[in-house]
């Protein structure tokens, strides 16, 4: 069962079609709370039902060469920071109407939206270890109604690692992500939907520095190009969900793949910290 | 005269130059505190001698297409956020011995060095309008001898602008700037050095979106090249200067150029912003 609607339907939805037996796929923002996505979590272990949410672009095949690279000591190093951003110009109509801007349906507004993309790619990046505290950016904008229309945050970790993600419904279509290790750095600029359709790429740099008089970089990056072969990231989303719920239907029930489940729950928990930060007024916020 | 002294040294040798009727090219950071800073700008203006500080990536031809870019209220709208950064991993001889990382020497460290650029990316996307707040990012880390080695600041503007940056001697060299208005986008990732010696490129992006089925976007983004004709962009600096100084030799005295001391001012005087940020705990600092 794919589930596209309002966020705060999704508890009930989603608990009702886990113990009809549903597989269920759900859109991002996956709840409101994290203790609503646990309830749904629950529901779907209870009934030997896979989760999974609709984040698409992890299913892309970009982005398992972009983890190889992130992987290789020797290229990437340790990582060390992490930048994103997801905006885009919402148009009258849907600051007005959408249920994306309505307290009631979907109280993380932007941060639930264009934000679950930059979070989770900050997550993938590191692994899918959380960061220990969030802290919001001051100059978010929230909406007469409540609902948050741009904002930022940086995330820390334990070991030093640190990021910062931007979203917003109020600016230009504009989407990257850069990686920082040691020894190189990732960055594309079109993570969630590249580019073009039959082809995507991202841009590779390892122990590079500059010629000796300091007029071009030496050694220079390296656009990686990775093909989709016809079937765009929506249907290998898919085909993924497919794939688990025949290993269930094959082992029987109670051999769901938790591990889709924890990303949405680790993307949920830093959400909900940047909420909770931007309502206390941009205080450090710790990820329990 | 050029002076690549350390910073803690500027102050000095800067109004002795001026008083001894020398212009004055002053690598960055300019200076210590915005206080040494205009001590040295009043030096110059007493002496009628033109003041500039070492920015080179400001008089490459790019910048100026860029300029035109973020000018377009039709391609650009209006500027909304800024993001930017500059890292290089130190080796280890720089983090020990280097006049960048000695507090008696220079003591804002990274801020000052990789910061400086970041910071004045920020200013000259905004037109050199000052931000009207400072935060800095929390996770920012000192050596043992009190000197910044990576911090980031959130800036904000009183029309709702926002920017941040981060900089660091302590991973992989990494440079980009993105500006985002309400109807394009601006992004390079060499905006301080080229990737290329005789041609640089800047990506734009304007009144994108996605095609019907959100399997790209539409219209893509769209890739400016700016030669540079055999001429770097330090001799573009010099040569600048030069303009500059046979101004005043044609005016006489007192015909300087207060533009260049300005620009430096403000970007001196946002560092020191998230300096005091910093010490002070990352709490907010107004900008005087």
């Amino acid at each position: 069962l794919h589930l596209p609607l309002p966020t705060s339907l999704h508890l009930k939805w989603a608990t009702l079609a886990a113990q009809k037996k549903k597989h269920v796929l759900l859109e991002k923002p996956v709840a409101v709370t994290v203790a609503e996505l646990d309830q749904i979590l629950a529901a779907c272990e209870a009934n030997g039902v896979q989760f999974m949410d609709g984040t698409m672009w992890v299913h892309h095949p970009r982005t398992a060469k972009m983890r190889e690279f992130l992987d290789d000591k020797r290229r990437f190093g340790e990582l060390r920071t992490i930048q994103s951003c997801f905006t885009f110009a919402a148009p009258e109509s849907f600051l007005k109407d959408d249920i994306r801007v309505k307290p009631d349906l979907d109280s993380l507004g932007a941060l639930g939206d264009a934000g679950w993309y930059g979070v989770r790619a900050i997550l993938w990046a590191a692994d899918y270890h959380l960061p220990k505290t969030v802290v919001a950016t001051p100059g978010s904008v929230t909406s007469d109604r409540g609902v948050i229309l741009a904002c930022g945050a940086s995330l820390h970790w334990e070991d030093g690692k640190s990021a910062t993600f931007h979203c917003s419904f109020l600016t230009h279509l504009t989407m990257f992500l850069t990686a920082i290790g040691t020894q190189g750095t990732l960055q594309l600029n079109d993570f969630i939907i590249p580019f073009q359709e039959h082809e995507a790429s991202f841009s590779t740099s390892s122990r590079a520095g500059f010629d000796d008089q300091v007029t071009r970089w030496e050694p220079g990056p390296r656009q990686e190009v990775a093909g989709i072969d016809g079937v765009p990231q929506e249907v290998r989303l898919i085909e993924e969900m497919a794939r688990l719920v025949g290993e269930i239907k094959v082992g029987g029930a109670g051999k769901v793949d938790r591990e889709w489940g924890a990303r949405s729950r680790k993307t949920q928990q830093v959400l909900n910290a940047v909420k909770e930060s931007i309502e206390k007024g941009f205080v450090p916020v710790e990820i329990a």
